[in-house]
């Protein structure tokens, strides 16, 4: 039988934010195991404050698909197990994630083979993976840099008054690549095309959600005159976006978070390459565990955005690492993620 | 890389049997072998002349599967598969399921585990199946029942002018239970319920396709009134024909050679589940290795009528036995069949 059991989690930031209505020292996950004859897959499902799912939404889910996983006495109709979770409730996606991504590691692990191959996916080789610097005081910028020195690509967040400053202080300091994340901080249409023509000329290689999610008929505007990618990210969620975005993005950010894990995510995948749509494999602030699952895919991706791991202190899995800034598996059987702090208690359902 | 090999093969009866334009003797199959990493699956495609696939049709679709199957280093997807190679071209289900029942048996090699334990499926115990008692000469009745002696179910063809003699001489010699095979037989509905009501007195368990197959009108009329189980043959191949029929019988003749195979076989168990509909597994004139594969499914079904090996001389394949009347499987890893000719070549693809 699967045997499901979980443990909420706070993630510690290295790097305590502050926000409108505070600090954010934590970012909250819950962590799953299924076990079954001996073997063990784990799972993570990332909470980010802003999209709805909680460690209680989360743990309530977990009871409702704990009926489904209850039935079966192997991992092996990963489909069917999945498909059938997924009709349990609408939304939930990272808790729906976090069982997807245990159910492929437990069946990793169960016939020794990474996920990857499973999969019939590429082999992941060492990939650069861009890391966020975080922009407050323009003064700790080159501090900052230097902390990310071994890391060859930045992400950088804009859409608020002072974007170009943020960029040409950056441009100080660095000519690595850049990435952007405008998380639909631009609003006028005419006013994102001349950002992203200014962008071009500095090195910058994609620019995410710049504008508001459901401004569709801006979005095909924008792209079909922007010289560089532009990518999906809260206007894309799961598979069944695809279709919808696919007129208004040069291609999407993908997170198992947001498409409920491994499972669609290969669908996405597939998906997106007969479209030609560009690949970024992104994350939300998450251990090793979450990112080791994500890692599984990186052959496939145009770039990797898979820094949470890096921004935490407390991270309770290993099995990848970041050497020289490029994101690697250390080990190949299931995902790869490995426990790493032994003192973390799972509660049976 | 999962590599393709087949061998066509001529099963021979062990009762020859006259037909209209002559006597048949022979019974074609192709036997396919699918390789990796040191393990393989076997599985069969079983051809009856009335059907239209042919030995040359099934190895030309198996040239179309390979262009799938080549580009897979593992067996663990299998719907993936098994949906990529069912979209290479229409029909061909017994080209189709000799695949399936292939990439299944692979799979369970690869594991060490059986298929139905993989499929989630229950254990199979040994259960009686009805075999198939050839009526000719009605003088020659006894003989035949002396030599099925072991079988506690047989199987009659009926759909001619002499019916009740066929039963009313069968019941002079046994009170064993009986199903019967109309083959689309019965053209009057009013004639098919007259009969269906006198046999209801003679201890028959079911009554397969007594109309034409696209009777739907009168097939329903019959199914309200029939006092016995009316069950589809002809006029049910596969997943998509099983919301059309489900009003028009009260149960299936499901057979892996029709439905192309153990991955959609699973489907439409599920689905008679559902709408209650019984379910009998059959067999088309096949070895032991297609009649293994049907009986990972057999605790599933209210009765089984996989007899084919007992009909044939030949038989290149061990695994399963049919001690005391009850077929079971031997062999508890893949489907179960076990190549026993060791001297069959297969060909490489």
């Amino acid at each position: 039988m699967l045997k499901l059991s979980y443990t909420p989690f706070a993630l510690q930031f290295k790097h305590p934010f502050g926000l409108a209505y505070g600090t954010r020292t934590t970012t909250e996950v819950v962590f799953v195991r299924i076990e079954c004859d001996g073997f063990v897959g784990y799972g993570e499902a990332a909470l980010p404050p802003y999209l709805g799912e909680t460690q209680t939404s989360v743990v309530e889910f977990l009871y409702k698909a704990n009926t489904i996983l209850k039935k079966y006495a192997l991992p092996f109709l990963l489909e069917e197990i999945i498909t059938a979770i997924d009709a349990t409730a609408p939304n939930n996606n990272a808790a729906k994630a976090c069982i997807d991504i245990a159910l492929h590691d437990l069946l990793g692990k169960y016939v020794n083979k990474s996920v990857y191959s499973i999969l019939n996916l590429e082999k992941p080789q060492p990939q650069n993976t861009s890391v966020t610097i975080s922009i407050g005081d323009l003064n700790l910028i080159p501090e900052k840099l230097l902390e990310l020195n071994d890391y060859h690509v930045l992400k950088i967040k804009l859409g608020n008054k002072n974007d170009r400053q943020i960029i040409e202080c950056i441009r100080m300091h660095t000519d690595k690549p850049l990435v952007v994340d405008v998380n639909q901080g631009w609003t006028d249409k005419h006013v994102a095309l001349e950002m992203i023509q200014w962008l071009h000329t500095q090195n910058v290689l994609f620019v995410e959600q710049p504008l508001p999610k459901d401004n569709y008929n801006d979005m095909v505007w924008l792209k079909e005159r922007s010289p560089i990618a532009t990518i999906a990210d809260e206007s894309m969620q799961r598979f069944s976006d695809m279709n919808e975005i696919s007129d208004c993005f040069h291609g999407i950010n993908l997170k198992l978070m947001k498409c409920t894990g491994l499972y669609e995510a290969v669908k996405i995948i597939n998906y997106a390459k007969e479209k030609g749509l560009k690949i970024n494999i992104g994350c939300m602030s998450e251990s090793s565990c979450g990112i080791a699952a994500a890692a599984q895919l990186m052959q496939h991706a145009d770039w990797i955005d898979l820094d949470g791991p890096l921004l935490v202190k407390n991270n309770p899995f290993g099995g990848i690492n970041f050497t020289e800034g490029k994101l690697q598996l250390s080990n190949s059987t299931g995902t790869g993620a490995t426990l790493a702090d032994k003192n973390l208690e799972f509660i049976a359902l």
